[in-house]
């Protein structure tokens, strides 16, 4: 390895600095302390963090928790995430983002892309990846996991997600939930864009249901749904285990 | 509250006392550092853990990771449970399980029940919570949440476990995958079970796929399953991430 090396010698031709690395962290639900002793280890040595910018807070969530373990001296690297669903928009934005992440790779900086909950579920932090997977060596991507909002709710009431031979099934929010009617367990996910179809998907199949919202955050509200529960709205960062009742 | 509480009159007409309480803590997958800081903090000040123990392996790896957390006198508190499919004699072991830890409780002893990933996912501590609920006030439990072994695996490969709109399905180790073909995103676990089935899904979806056995513990093996493998054994601590190509 160069000793001596200063940052303008890690760029050479162009190339990402072999030291850099990016870091795709989960930092947990919401409680600080549903942050694992991996990410903390490397929130600590980091030069950059990476935080995606939206109309949404759920980004300086994830930064309340992270900053307290990152050097005083970090970097912010904001990355613009325009709320929307126009593919062609999310698509452009994401190569932006990801050339503002290999920018930093290449000065030498490893980066940490924080992301509420676990990096691999349903997270901006996975579309990143498509496309910088082909760009970095296999050893310069490092994810770490994290709480999942699911598991945090399901132990906040001490309920299991699943058990046995159950299946467990995720869904983001979707229409049609009478497709899944059968299944005993079902994590409902941002139920504030499907809330009337998670209702009455709760009274059609009598399932015990609990909604949870913002866990281990500010404003936390966790609690049971009655079959007749009328909700004209949810927090966006709801979601819903449901449990059908047991023949 | 009273002072000068010695053990013995923490037994008051045999009821638990209000100190103690029941904590059943998700260890994560294997990786030491893929604890949690909440599970690390009630792990230093524990008077019990307590400890399945089946002919399986799995609690000492959860052991392995807690013990260097535990005060040195900690107390362990193994809990026999039988290796079998019989429901009669499962739930006599919960029950007596459970017994033993109300004893623990009636002492003033707090009790740290350990789970190798996350405690609301298939692990046997639902079955003794389902028993002690009833049983203790609600504020004697918690439950505090683990990374699982599908979310390691995930972020060690950098794959997503679903993203968009897609659904995740979680499927125990169960026969008739045939039912589930239709969705992008399968995790199956407990793979040794149902070996042939998995390989058969396989092929028959065209889906990519990775095996990862004991991740992040001695003896790790995370890699892709090719279209025709052959696989006559799997390890029992493996699971299979599968993605059905995006048409």
């Amino acid at each position: 390895m160069k000793k001596d090396r200063n940052e303008d010698t890690n760029i050479v031709n162009n190339q990402i600095s072999e030291k850099a690395k990016l870091y795709g962290i989960g930092v947990g639900p919401g409680d600080p302390k549903l942050i694992t002793l991996r990410a903390v280890e490397i929130l600590q040595a980091i030069q950059v963090v990476a935080i995606p910018k939206s109309k949404m807070e759920r980004e300086s969530v994830a930064w309340e928790i992270a900053k307290s373990h990152c050097p005083s001296g970090v970097s912010i690297l904001e990355l613009e995430m325009p709320m929307t669903a126009d593919e062609s928009i999310l698509q452009a934005a994401w190569h932006t983002a990801a050339e503002k992440i290999k920018e930093e790779l290449c000065q030498g900086h490893s980066v940490a892309f924080l992301t509420l909950g676990d990096p691999s579920l349903y997270s901006t932090y996975s579309y990143l990846l498509a496309i910088l997977r082909d760009q970095l060596e296999p050893d310069q991507i490092e994810t770490i996991p994290g709480i999942t909002a699911m598991a945090a709710a399901a132990a906040q009431v001490n309920w299991p997600l699943a058990t046995g031979d159950e299946p467990l099934v995720v869904l983001p929010g979707i229409e049609g939930l009478e497709e899944y009617e059968q299944y005993p367990n079902l994590v409902l996910m941002k139920v504030s864009r499907n809330l009337p179809d998670v209702l009455n998907h709760i009274q059609r199949t009598g399932s015990q249901a609990v909604l949870a919202t913002r866990v281990g955050q500010a404003g936390e509200d966790v609690r049971l749904l009655g079959p007749e529960e009328v909700l004209e709205k949810v927090d966006y960062l709801s979601l819903v285990l449901c449990k059908k009742p047991q023949s």
